[in-house]
């Protein structure tokens, strides 16, 4: 691995989209920035000889290697959220291309060929992970039709713009044979690697989601005439309830799991009027399908005995329940051997937020290799990961890649 | 006792600013509606022969018996809540034109004049309790120049678009000599006198009320890839102090005392990312200072040792501190025997709301009498008490009017 190209390529793309005054990177997909770091990665595909095109999602693949095998798919997203950091998915592409040089440089005959794609709006624009969802055969026409982003501006409309159209984007999908396996090298974006002071994550999966929308509806009252305990005071009940949470999951849960209340709006909100309503969000996480269900039913357990103990009413609207995506064991395991092989301390963890890995897995072997975010910070331009963690992540990816083209995968 | 000629007086005065569509009655303060009410109110005491006349405040002050001598006044308020009910405020001027209905038709000699006063913004469009303010002296001139409406109207400007200016507004102050007792019988606005089933509420005072501003600040962070114990939750920071209201007040407060979170802020308030930062308001209540400042001082500590423990900043200011008001001993001891003799259930209370009684306790002897509001409802179209408790609250404040003009009072 050649550390400073990767440095150069990194700083090459982060300058498309960069904003002088707040120091960040926008280049939300479909936007003119976006455009350009696609027109950046194919320049760079092309200079490495590889066979290169946009699909009809605007992912960006090149190719290297006989047309005809399975392929390795390196790959990871060029977009950003707005005011974005420089390492967030990019590096899981120019680490890609890195790979492809090092193979040419040292004539390493290839078994399989190799793709570096860049995926198409991962960040959430229109609700994230598109290239990869249409790589993997997770779009519906239904959904492409009425996606549109937080300003109204539809998908179809953007993607128009771009010269994209929604056949294209539906024909973007590839024959789950075509591929051997997919790679994606990323940063935590989390506290975790850093603390355990380890600079590689193998990633076990995807966490898998559930997001719930909880009213609890007690009284609104005067809060100097009535008294403390005749009150029906809903934050009472959130309260009580976040109160609970560690214990939910020592109970029902694993050191994986994660209860988090993030939105909470009191109603009529006002300091001298008792809350007669919360409305709040509460999203739970966990690597097993059952865990979920577990703590579901566990929050919603506790949520019902605190609702009869304040006399409250308790209602919840399950918004989304995103099962577990879990990576290959056998990929891991390479994944793992390999680390081991070039002396790097290493962890297996969850990923907590979400990858276009978590499409992948259910469609071809998927592994993932997490590197540390300094002060676990992402999504900021303060963004930031130690050279030395990337050139570990990169070589720990171009081993793996060298490793399963040699010996293949049994499943 | 003529409760029909209350029940009349009220519907009369019910109707000025009556609003069809939602059937609140919106007379908030020196708007069109409340000075119609001023007149109406006139109108009743020059019918009785009362001298009468607005003082610079826009108080309607009606004057019966000797011009000399100490007055006993009978008050509440005239200007409503926007959306507002027929008792509160009305309640304690209708009864004190009934007693001197009362008085004039019985021939009973008076000892002292009888005066029944209107008073102005209680109810807070520009701050509230103005007119129980400028008559006991509560007013400086800085405060009446810079009060302003939510709107952003000037109090100077609302006054004068009703003939009222600032130098009789200062004017409007009376000597505490010239008044010999306050009296004011008005809803509870609360749900304990129904809960005990009484009739008679003495009141023992306003209490104190202390509001603060707290900020708890940890760190906003992705609610997915951060483990549950490397989380600054600032969310849990307030919940968990939340769920310590009851042990502080039985640790430290009185079956008087009141906390209450009425508004709070989560930030960023994303459901996928971990609150950084809660801003919320405290607002705690009770008779005593003393307690108030044990109150104050165990929330303090506990916010304190939550913040360390979630590893948060704890900060807050105190928007403000307003000492309990303490009625008449002597008063209330009158109020007492009268409603023994009268044969009515009773308790002492303290009053969680503050009225214009608050500042007669600086200046002047001061009782309030309460009666029961069914379900606790006011400031609401459905804000009611039944006829029957309406003529004893009655019955009480009379009868207490001719035992302090009878007896005196030692103070």
């Amino acid at each position: 691995m050649n550390i400073d190209r990767i440095e150069q390529d990194l700083y090459a793309l982060a300058k498309i989209g960069y904003c002088e005054e707040d120091h960040g990177i926008y280049r939300q997909a479909f936007s003119k920035a976006d455009l350009e770091a696609r027109k950046w990665l194919t320049e760079q595909l092309i200079k490495l000889d590889m066979q290169s095109y946009m699909d009809g999602a605007g992912n960006i693949i090149g190719r290297y290697g006989d047309p005809d095998r399975q392929a390795i798919l390196i790959g990871s997203h060029l977009d950003t959220v707005p005011r974005g950091g420089m390492f967030d998915g990019a590096l899981g592409v120019i680490a890609g291309l890195e790979c492809i040089r090092i193979i040419q440089e040292n004539n390493i005959p290839l078994n399989n060929p190799i793709e570096v794609i860049g995926t198409s709006e991962e960040e959430g624009r229109f609700g994230g992970m598109l290239g990869a969802m249409a790589i993997t055969g997770g779009l519906t026409p239904d959904w492409v039709q009425h996606a549109h982003d937080p300003a109204g501006e539809s998908l179809l409309d953007a993607m128009n713009a771009c010269g994209l159209n929604e056949r294209n984007l539906l024909h973007s999908r590839r024959e789950p044979e075509s591929m051997l396996a997919y790679l994606e090298l990323h940063i935590e974006q989390g506290p975790i690697l850093e603390a355990e002071g380890k600079s590689i994550g193998v990633v076990e999966g995807i966490s898998g989601v559930f997001t719930w929308l909880v009213r609890l509806i007690g009284k609104a009252d005067h809060a100097g005439t009535a008294p403390m305990d005749m009150r029906s005071d809903a934050f009472t009940g959130v309260a009580d309830f976040a109160h609970e949470i560690q214990r939910i999951i020592e109970e029902d849960g694993t050191d994986k799991s994660r209860l988090t209340i993030g939105r909470l709006e009191l109603k009529p909100g006002f300091p001298h009027t008792i809350p007669g309503e919360v409305e709040f969000t509460l999203v739970g996480r966990d690597m097993s399908q059952e865990v979920m269900l577990n703590l579901a039913s566990s929050c919603r357990k506790v949520l019902s005995a605190i609702a009869r103990r304040h006399r409250l009413m308790f209602e919840y609207e399950e918004l989304s329940w995103l099962e577990p995506a879990i990576c290959s064991p056998e990929v891991m395991q390479r994944i793992e051997a390999k680390t081991n092989e070039l002396g790097y301390d290493y962890i297996l963890m969850p990923s907590g937020a979400g990858h276009d890995a978590q499409f992948f897995t259910k469609v071809v072997p998927t592994g993932m290799i997490f590197i540390p975010s300094v002060g676990g910070i992402s999504h900021a331009p303060d963004e930031w990961s130690h050279w030395q963690d990337v050139e570990k992540g990169c070589n720990v990816l171009l081993h793996t890649v060298l490793e399963i083209m040699q010996n293949g995968l049994q499943v």
